[in-house]
């Protein structure tokens, strides 16, 4: 079924309801979800962005610069690796700027344990979002509840902040596309979210609809991953996507800005 | 100075013995290695390798098929993601095959909290080796204290047991590449590792070279990423390489053992 795209909506919501059913018989129950992960209405381009920055050779001042920018142009948050929470929070004191780091990066298969050390460490520190990558070869051997049960863990230890959970698609197919986010969404998942932008393919349209038919009303969806356009920026939020994972957010937002130039001075809308 | 390959051997013993005074006047002593991480004299090929799957999408029947093959082989280890080490652990029990498992791997920059959680809750599991990523980015900074600090706290946590630091040696300059194996060393790293396979590039005969100088006489160097074939791997063992880091290991010990045979046939030596 990999990679066909030939399921029906119809198809889809039934697999959905199948999974959620499947892991209620197996004990794992819908995490209530009190807040609301989708992105606010009318909110400008920029609110979109997570600006990241996850290359392991990437220096501080690189990070400086990242967070200058995030400043900026108000970006929702700077994603970065946990070892540069504490750089990040500090010089993004005083913004608006969420400080993200990523849980189990980018291979998904470390233990539940360290997974959960991690949020605990930079929680202290200062994060405040959390992007984890699910166990994929544990939901490959046919165990939604293993995905479960890693991303409930890492839930709960991050005391109600948002946690997005990244599916990596492009290694799944279709069915475990849904089953891995059914098991996300019912343990606290915030947000789904597409890709680590470390695997051989990154957000599809596609993936995102599926996405945002298992979010539902309140919980998001990210697209991330090969993100370089503002026209691709803006087909991924025409799918669903509440937020946008890029390294290329300055371009991004510069050519958006000249599109809105160019239309102003045409006298067009946008 | 990056990849350009100039420097001659009293060079890089000049730059060794001038990181390790630095880190000496840093507060970071060299930690006593009792051990001997060398190859044996005389082992037989399989005894250098750690048979390795490492992609995120494996899946369990993947895991107990490497396990079998190491078995059969007499690898020295197999090298599985944390997630799997319960599952390799048993389906090794009563062979001669180490557990290996991955400590911030493959990108190094998770924090060193999450890192010791990982190599205590794995060591609880029965691993027996762990191969830990270096904080690339931070040893870039200019501060291969902090590479000291971050091995040293995940070798006092494996309690004595092999720890193999990788140094992602294509991210690195020639000075960096010999700043990070010296750092490793004095932390107590039992054997310098070129690569995760996960970067652009992997083991180079160069990279071997520098590395056998910083380890010395009792400690090991593993060569990993990019090994596939017999003349690779021999080339990587008359640089000085202790362990083979490969998925190859079937196909490599085949190899071999036709050009044993071949050899055997036409009474030659080997």
């Amino acid at each position: 079924m990999k990679g066909d795209g030939t399921m029906t909506n119809e198809q889809i919501q039934k697999m959905i309801a199948d999974v959620h059913a499947a892991l209620d018989a197996a004990g794992r129950p819908m995490v209530a979800f009190a807040g609301d992960a989708r992105i606010e209405s009318g909110a400008s381009l920029n609110r979109y962005f997570d600006h990241t920055l996850l290359k392991p050779e990437a220096t501080a001042d690189q990070y400086e610069t990242l967070c200058d920018q995030a400043r900026q142009y108000e970006t929702r948050s700077v994603c970065v690796p946990p070892d540069r929470v504490p750089l990040c929070v500090s010089r993004l004191a005083g913004s608006t700027v969420e400080v993200c780091t990523v849980i189990g990066f980018p291979l998904g298969y470390h233990s539940t344990g360290a997974k959960v050390a991690e949020v605990r460490h930079t929680l202290g520190e200062g994060a405040t979002e959390f992007d984890m990558v699910i166990p994929v070869g544990r939901l490959r051997d046919g165990d939604p509840g293993a995905v479960y049960d890693d991303v409930r863990a890492v839930v709960d230890a991050a005391e109600g902040r948002i946690v997005k959970v990244i599916l990596e698609m492009v290694l799944l197919s279709e069915a475990e596309r849904v089953a891995a986010a059914v098991a996300a969404v019912r343990a606290g998942a915030a947000i789904l979210k597409t890709s680590t932008g470390f695997a051989s393919g990154g957000a599809t349209v596609e993936d995102l609809a599926i996405l945002r038919l298992v979010a539902g009303a309140d919980r998001g969806v990210k697209a991330a991953g090969g993100i370089r356009t503002l026209e691709f920026a803006r087909a991924c939020i025409d799918a669903g996507a509440d937020r946008l994972g890029a390294s290329a957010t300055v371009s991004i937002l510069g050519e958006a800005a000249g599109a809105n130039a160019q239309s102003d001075s045409e006298g067009g809308g946008y």
